[in-house]
């Protein structure tokens, strides 16, 4: 190897090595995993109403969808290439081999979270609101059905 | 012991019970640190720019003081009796010990984060949002450093 290429393969690792510092692949796990886990807990009881398995409350669908809808556009950045492994996660490793796929299916989850948040801020009765709420429970779980692994993988 | 007090007891037993079954304490401990989670990778770099270690920047602000205004809240009934352990924490035990110092802690940056709210929606200027940003840092530190401990305890 000449000097010069070897001058630019320890500047590439140099540079590889100061962004690994910025984003650490296990911070960015435990992050997504974060949201996800807060986005779950609003939209838990929300998805039990429109299931009829709870008592429909609007006062909580008003509350958690504002939480849901400003947590859903937070996890889809730490899913970038370099934090597929580095801490247990449920990511199957599609999220990356089928990066437009997966994309495609959090932009479905975002459409249908914006149209429960307009419906909420519309005023619609509540009908429409579990059909809406059912409509984000369906892009959420169409995602996980795909991406998202039974279990923990390292 | 009197049937009257076996079944007593066998009641308040199933009803102990019925209430672990609702609330595990892993998935509040989960819950709570996720939600710390999202706070601190909002806070985060807002804190770097009250602290000039980042260049201002006034939508970064916007942004992710809404979202920490937002979670402000969510944290606290996830420190209920019993979910003391049931999964690694860094919950001091002085959290249940001395709860009412520990309520207030959370109070005194529930009150800072809707100031730096307040300042946000007002228009107020760099110098005095780097303020507000200053001290909500303050008030986590505060209750971090009284009830947070450095390293996880099962």
């Amino acid at each position: 190897m000449k000097l010069k290429q070897l001058t630019l393969a320890a500047l590439t690792l140099s540079l590889a090595s100061a962004a690994f510092a910025q984003v650490k692949p296990e911070d960015e796990i435990r992050y997504r995993q974060s949201v996800m886990n807060v986005i779950g807990r609003a939209f838990g009881p929300m998805g039990a109403m429109a299931q009829d398995k709870a008592p429909f409350n609007k006062d909580v669908v008003v509350k958690n969808t504002a939480i849901v809808e400003m947590m859903a556009g937070l996890p889809w950045n730490s899913f970038a290439a370099g934090t597929e492994k580095g801490a247990p996660t449920k990511a199957d490793m599609k999220v990356w081999s089928e990066g437009a796929k997966f994309k495609e299916a959090a932009e479905k989850a975002g459409k249908a979270i914006a149209a429960l948040s307009a419906a909420v801020k519309g005023g619609a009765d509540e009908k429409a609101l579990k059909g809406a709420i059912g409509d984000v429970g369906k892009t959420c779980k169409g995602c996980h059905d795909d991406f998202r692994l039974k279990e923990f993988r390292n």
